[in-house]
């Protein structure tokens, strides 16, 4: 019998699938070619995006595994899909950012580009239908969607996988200015980093030019997406190998 | 010299002006007739309402001073106009909810009259040109708008104000479902309760027929709007007498 063979789809998202397997413990998650942004009003897709994004996200997660950092990962299966660990997700999108930019900038009028003297770790509220609405810590716990234990623990996981990939985008001349993570439980009831982590859920400027290479290229209409994503796969390669 | 004669227009709020006076510490805060919702989309007004405002206000800040809260009342001078400390002011509203009800049950999708274990304490950035965003406390300090010491007094500020409301209006038969306020610094740099207190900046319903006694009656064209704020300082007075 071969586990890794794809079964029932579990979920689909705007740039994901999972989908079950025969291990109940694993499931497999496809990354697919589409773009979205602005709670998908905007729609796109470049052939070899999700190829591109799984190659990065499989490299940082046993990059952060080397660091000490718990994920899902547990093996690449072929270029648009991986083999991860089964998690009962937290319902939180945990955004930590270095630098002023995106919705923070706009939401208090603030100018992009602001360096924050330390890292700032925000809470969304995870469903589509309310847009991903922020949340404060109060309200986390006020509505019962985490407990105050799981909210300090997601803060401590997102500010060591901060510092982990500030020191790796460093190494490729990047600036690494925010980015989201999810996490979910596993088994034992540990918090484990899930999802991904690519140009789809992170800001990155080259350190030299102050050029875009993630997704608000597409965002943005600067175009150059698919070169952007692909550069950046080929420095990180260069820098930190195909693993 | 008359102290407190009206000098230049300090601030005009959506249902408040402020005055200078000619003691640099006190200013006069005038309350409007009008009715304003929907950060100022939808317009009213009714004759007597900034009278209806201020003499309830000034019977809630002298109950709150009764009970060791400093806010920054100082007298009434007349039906629309009274005199309070001048204040730096904190740029963020505080909201306190009892009862999930309005922005809290829109935003997350929870159903409206859900009674929280405990009090919930959000803030809101002020800035009228950017809708009052809510912000964290983790934004308010990586942002500078307050320090981590100020919020926590805030806070504290603003459950001892709750707990002292609920007996007020528990008094009077009403629930208090939730409500914003806001607070300065005087000269000292102690944290004092300012603005109003009143059904436009609560929301009070009536414990044994549910009915709102608050703006809620504007915002959502349920009629008999000038009634129930006059019902509401009735009963008031009739439980707490006229100060």
């Amino acid at each position: 019998m071969n586990l890794m063979e794809k079964r029932e789809l579990l979920y689909e998202g705007k740039a994901k699938k999972v989908f079950a397997t025969d291990d109940g413990k694993l499931v497999i998650q496809e990354f697919k070619d589409s773009l979205t942004a602005f709670n998908a009003q905007k729609k796109g897709s470049f052939e070899g995006k999700g190829a591109v994004n799984l190659k990065i996200t499989s490299i940082i997660f046993k990059y952060l595994a080397s660091q000490g950092i718990k994920t899902h990962f547990v093996k690449s299966l072929n270029e648009k899909e991986f083999l991860v660990q089964k998690l009962q997700m937290v319902p939180l999108e945990v955004v930590v950012r270095n630098v002023v930019a995106g919705s923070l900038a706009a939401r208090f009028g603030v100018a992009e580009g602001l360096v924050l003297e330390d890292a700032l770790v925000e809470f969304y509220y995870k469903k589509d239908e309310l847009n991903d609405p922020m949340i404060t810590d109060d309200q986390v716990v006020a509505l019962k969607f985490a407990s105050l234990d799981d909210l300090k623990n997601l803060k401590s996981q997102a500010r060591k996988v901060n510092q982990a990939l500030k020191v790796f985008f460093d190494g490729i001349g990047v600036t690494l200015v925010d980015f989201k993570l999810e996490f979910g439980k596993n088994e034992t009831g540990d918090i484990v980093l899930a999802d991904e982590i690519s140009p789809d859920s992170c800001r990155l400027w080259d350190k030299k030019t102050g050029e875009k290479l993630d997704k608000d290229r597409f965002r943005k209409d600067l175009g150059r997406v698919q070169e952007s994503y692909e550069l950046l796969l080929d420095r990180i390669i260069k820098k930190w190998g195909q693993s």
